[in-house]
């Protein structure tokens, strides 16, 4: 389960503090003119104003000659550069509250207790590669997201917020009823990102307390509609609209400040981890979301 | 891409006027004494107070034997008994506003516009077959639906609302990162319903404004938290709290009253849609998203 | 995994003795008129001289409006009007030679004992149907298959015999390497049939002792090859060639005689199954063989 | 479709003559020890004679740590070392005979030529390693293959040949009907291997031209066959008897002499190619045919 799509798949793989990320893309047609600089300039974004600072250097392994795509396969590996495991040292047999340690443990029997692991943001860098790639055969597709709310930030303590995502130009008819609709993909793509906890379509949870011929969307002659509260999407297949839908992030959940782990023997012991991390993540999520929502879309064109 | 599951497979098909809705399960274990009490009581939930009441009597093609499964394939059909297609000729040529009719007619290039053809609610009858049949191999763990919040009821109007679901009894360590997360996949399940709009886990939107050390979910000695804001899920696996979400649905969409619909040939018409049709069907949805639940959880645990 | 195909997904269902067999196509592009004489030409094909004779009419439940496809899931419907499952009650608790009852019984710890159930080629009429959907699809190409070779017919036995087929008017560069190659996914089509027990491409195992100046189909001037060796396929992709390719299938299993069977208390007892079969089943395979080349190739080609 | 497998995924990546080949194998629990001796021994068998030598140094990027398994994804990369890229510059516009160089560049509208790209049996080195690791989950099965035939080595020339495999200590009960069953899904495997153009369970094509009654195999009391022509698999599911099939692979398509070439220009070519092939590869294959068995026995296994 860690490949995402049915035509362009991708198969993230690494451990936030192993050798490596990465993933292997496999659907991409043949003759596409990577554009290194576009796929740099997301990784810049989604590296700004990191505790952890990479280099985020991509090797490409397979799949890209002269910097075209040959139609095989495109496998590329960013090396961990600047990981500090020892930090994690105090985790070894505690479980941070708020994190994915001890769901790790139970469904996997042991874990790398460095850094999150698997369930690290870390992994995130190969999604963020994979959507640039992607992106670049939405011809006439624009995807932008930008950060809508954030939790007040106190002295000590962490914030999340709400990101909005905005797709222009998709033509109407892309969706695939009942199990592929276009809201529900987007919706699971949106809830894979770390720390996502929420997403609506358009008007959304508001959407739920308005009447009927409040929320319908008035047809304009010729087409298009007045307001857009379905968020561009009806019976799971694009509308002509623009597609707008926001995604809901809890705060970061490594605090900074000693917090009560749940050790393997059934004790909680005060803990303070120095692991390097954001105390504001969202500000860097809008390249993750538009990244999923490239990689969403661009299954249903090709 | 009318497929739900990868273990426990259901494919459903039928149109809302055509000449039955029903489905093929397939991945059922053999040996499994159907409880058809439960499923009847189910259907019961799911019709209760429908403009259109129907018989809903269900035929077994295959795959039950005396009422027990075999292992293979169990087809099953719902004869569309009391459809009144005669109500919908004014339709035609033209899309309501709110409805999937324009989406399929762009995507399909033609459409059955009687009723709402494959977007109509009626499919959900299949879904909910299949999720009381699903629901009998998840021994130990109970799915419980309700309407949370409901839209105020105006005269000549629509309302939505919104459902909370409530899983309990499932062990630590079900879900599969990074694309297959629980919360990822049941967001998926229930943005596949017909008028979902929003979905959320546990503190939801409300988590995104919360500073990190409200949200946390501090550790009790020996395991299981304080809060659930995560609503049961860390990274993707359920922690063995009872993993808890919300769905918002958007008004019923065809009111009461004439509408604006748009014409094939891009002109606006005022039109008065005899369809039966529920004012708020938000009612009838807690059994739905049960059903969806059931299959999205079964698919982990089989 | 009673589903084939990725993008025209056909699920079939329906045991031998059961009520029904049926399936449900998923994918089938809308506006396409069904040629229904043709589905019916063959299902005869498929029934010719066989012991057991049925109607087989087809009943179509949805995705279909007028003879004409709707883009959503098609489902239908054969009845099994003459079944006579009185004459397996013999085999209750005991298992023929040569037959699918024993592993069945290991693997389900129950099975539907009259007729073969799920593995009886009662299933092919599904098959059969949706592949003359598919072939309907495949503007331009034609496949033919027909007997080879028939083993010698013995009184009071049984005999099988290779079907070759031939698909002509495939466009060069159809097939996906490396595990989605055209030959690997019509082996698996074709091994999925009952009773086969071999495949090969072009000269297969006698291309095993040519010598590679024998083998190597030689280029002629603009293209196209004078022999066909690799039976038109090279490297998992189809050359411009007409593809070919042989299936042997083993002699029919039930012989008109007593035979040994095996009884759930490990004796062994001498049983006369009164069942109705065919002493030689190849002469109505071909017609199979073709619907699942059909099957196979749609799903590239869509 | 560079991935195998539903549980135990492969995705492989690597032309021939780029940096590397490898693969991320997703779904391998965790915990496991996994025994690099024997991907060794594994990785010598399939090199021993051929006439490129490289280290196969195998890199593991993610997924083992201390060489156990986390049961997050595995990465691992073998570099290309001894590639001699110049050999191949007399093929940039022309298509050897009995090569995939033609469909490809149909297929994809470019090509790495160098070496045979993607087509090359370089790959399957990946699928030697992942196939050892498979291997390793299946306890108590044993799975060997060896040469039956060779083609008769002339002179100047190249040869073929079947390999037998056969897996013993395979309960009773493996293989998932209808379109799962295992001799389709051994089929596809085998299939997949280069230069495979034949498959056959158990007595094969021979049976074809058997009568009934010396086909079926009779049962031993207490279970168990007399013979085993069915190959171990009935109705798709193993019967607990060897698992026994053949495979025919094609002589190797590189002559050691000058060959005739088809030129994008449509016009023939002598040309003579210096890149270095085996004469008969086929002592080489046994070791693949067992990496695909494992891979596709783990498969219905965990």
């Amino acid at each position: 389960m860690n490949t995402y799509g049915t035509r362009f798949k991708i198969t993230t793989y690494g451990e936030s503090h192993g050798l490596a990320v990465g993933a292997v893309i496999d659907g991409c047609p043949s003759g596409v003119k990577i554009d290194m600089d576009a796929i740099r300039a997301d990784m810049s974004r989604r590296s700004q104003g990191a505790p952890r600072q990479e280099e985020d250097k991509i090797e490409w392994l397979s799949g890209v000659k002269d910097g075209v795509t040959l139609g095989t396969p495109i496998a590329f590996v960013i090396a961990n550069s600047n990981a500090r495991s020892k930090d994690y040292d105090v985790l070894e047999h505690c479980f941070r509250p708020g994190h994915a340690d001890y769901t790790y443990f139970v469904k996997y029997g042991l874990r790398d207790h460095r850094g999150g692991g698997r369930a690290s943001a870390r992994e995130t860098a190969a999604r963020v590669v994979a959507g640039a790639i992607a992106r670049q055969l939405l011809e006439g597709i624009t995807i932008h997201a930008e950060v809508a709310e954030t939790g007040e930030q106190k002295e000590g303590d962490t914030c999340g917020g709400v990101v909005r995502c905005r797709i222009e130009g998709l033509a109407a008819g892309v969706g695939e009823p009942l199990f592929g609709k276009l809201n529900a993909q987007l919706a699971s793509a949106m809830m894979s990102i770390p720390s996502a906890i929420g997403f609506e379509m358009g008007a959304g949870f508001g959407a739920a307390l308005m009447s009927g011929s409040e929320y319908i969307d008035r047809w304009l002659p010729g087409g298009g509609t007045v307001t857009n509260h379905c968020g561009g999407v009806q019976g799971g297949i694009s509308n002509g609209m623009p597609v707008e839908f926001r995604v809901a992030f809890h705060p970061v959940a490594t605090l900074p400040q000693a917090v009560e782990c749940l050790c393997e023997n059934g004790e909680l012991k005060l803990l303070d981890i120095k692991g390097r991390h954001d105390l504001c993540q969202v500000q860097r999520t809008p390249v993750i979301v538009e990244a999923m929502a490239a990689l969403c879309i661009v299954n249903y064109i090709l």
